[in-house]
């Protein structure tokens, strides 16, 4: 059971981890970077407590606590009462959420453990925007993908921005990165058993909903928007496929993009 | 051809049109609206001189005017050429995309019009957010969707923050409103031809996939995230489709799930 402790001085030094909530989140190999996993709002503090994160504590106003009770009957932590203007000075800026929580990364997974046995993964090159990244988390759990694989230049998945646009969904599907050479890397899907379809808007790439995915066991590469995936990339994928657009149109958001062909793989049975 | 005009006085009375543009672009029956459509930056511009709108002028530092060279020859505005600080200065703020056209609102399209002939639609109840809105017509663009209905509910999809999240499709795709009783007026669609297909998480819904929907003239019904559709508007519909979702996860966004769904109908051949 957590325990309801109510902080009236911004200074109180219980509160140090969420000073600074906008470098907080660096990765601690990055300068003023903590590591910390942050999560702001009920819906993502709730997820946040389903997580594998050890969470270190709460700092919400009273009625949002209160909204938690139930999420925080099974856990050990400090939850810090505070009203909404001790909050604001604590942390430098007005959050009109109520209630963040704060966790320390897990160990990270590895890719061949993710990939055993997982039916859809995504695997990301390049996709290096914070929001794109969370969004694509976001549709990834809705549509019952098993995990993400994150290539080279890829957006951290734990910055707040990230946890905040995925609606806290980067804390319950698993990620690895994918270490190695790229992109021979992708050797481990394979060896895992599973395809892996590139998506391209490539003219000569196997339209979607033609390119046999559903049902099988496929890893889904994906690049960035704008420049999308590298030539060596796409050499080393199983089979191209593609999103029939309109002509004229500029590519998907890549998390729109991802969703579409999450969807084609069918992940979810329905 | 545009003529290029120099101006170095942010209060030049020739960029009126630029001042408050928080405001600018809201509807002529709203307070300080004056209905004015606003295009930032060179794509969404670009997209601006290709549409039925009819522009007053461009306002833009000198690099982003000679991108638009081509774009401009055919049309006769004045294009009024700033350095960046006459710029912000005029408009209230700063601009990274160094462009601005400003056009008048063109003459509403009629829904019985709009449906005539259409492969495939979009039908939006209460779908109120701007940004998903815009997100929503640059994926019907996208995905070769033939317009947009807008029933009850819905924002504007000419406001500034509609225009620059679409990408300026909201400028190339045809919209027209619902009007008369609701959801009475889904009729105009079933006159034209049209099967009404209602997107709900409803587990007694047609998993999307199985639907049948590939190859047919279809309107999509999508309500708001959240909420979702009306009762009335489910009852509606000649079916219910659905995107089958993993356990315990929250909606797509709307503009995510309508791309599934457009991809689903199939409108682009490919």
């Amino acid at each position: 059971m957590a325990t309801i402790l109510p902080v009236a001085d911004p200074a109180d030094p219980r509160l140090d981890d969420y000073r600074d909530l906008t470098t907080a989140d660096r990765r601690p190999d990055r300068p003023g970077g903590r590591g910390l996993v942050i999560a702001e709002g009920v819906v993502v503090v709730r997820r946040l407590l389903a997580s594998p994160y050890p969470v270190r504590s709460l700092l919400g106003v009273p009625r949002r606590l209160d909204e938690l009770a139930g999420d925080l009957s099974g856990v050990d932590v400090p939850a810090y009462a505070a009203d909404a203007d001790t909050m604001a000075a604590a942390v430098g800026f007005h959050l009109n959420r109520g209630v963040l929580a704060v966790a320390d990364r897990a160990a990270p997974v590895d890719a061949g453990t993710l990939v055993r046995g997982a039916r859809s993964v995504a695997v990301l090159e390049g996709v290096n925007d914070h929001e794109n990244l969370g969004s694509l988390f976001r549709n990834a759990a809705a549509l019952g993908v098993d995990g993400v694989l994150l290539g080279p230049r890829c957006a951290d998945p734990l910055y707040r921005r990230s946890v905040r646009v995925s609606m806290g969904h980067v804390l319950r599907v698993p990620f690895a990165e994918l270490t190695g050479a790229w992109p021979a890397s992708l050797d481990v899907l394979r060896r895992a058993g599973l395809r892996v379809a590139a998506l391209t808007p490539e003219p000569g790439a196997v339209p979607l909903a033609t390119a046999g995915l559903g049902g099988h066991r496929v890893a889904l590469l994906l690049g960035a928007e704008g420049p999308g995936l590298t030539d060596e990339a796409l050499a080393a994928a199983d089979l191209r496929v593609r999103i029939p657009m309109a002509p004229g149109v500029d590519s998907l958001n890549v998390a729109t993009a991802a969703a579409v062909a999450f969807h084609a793989v069918g992940a979810v049975v329905s």
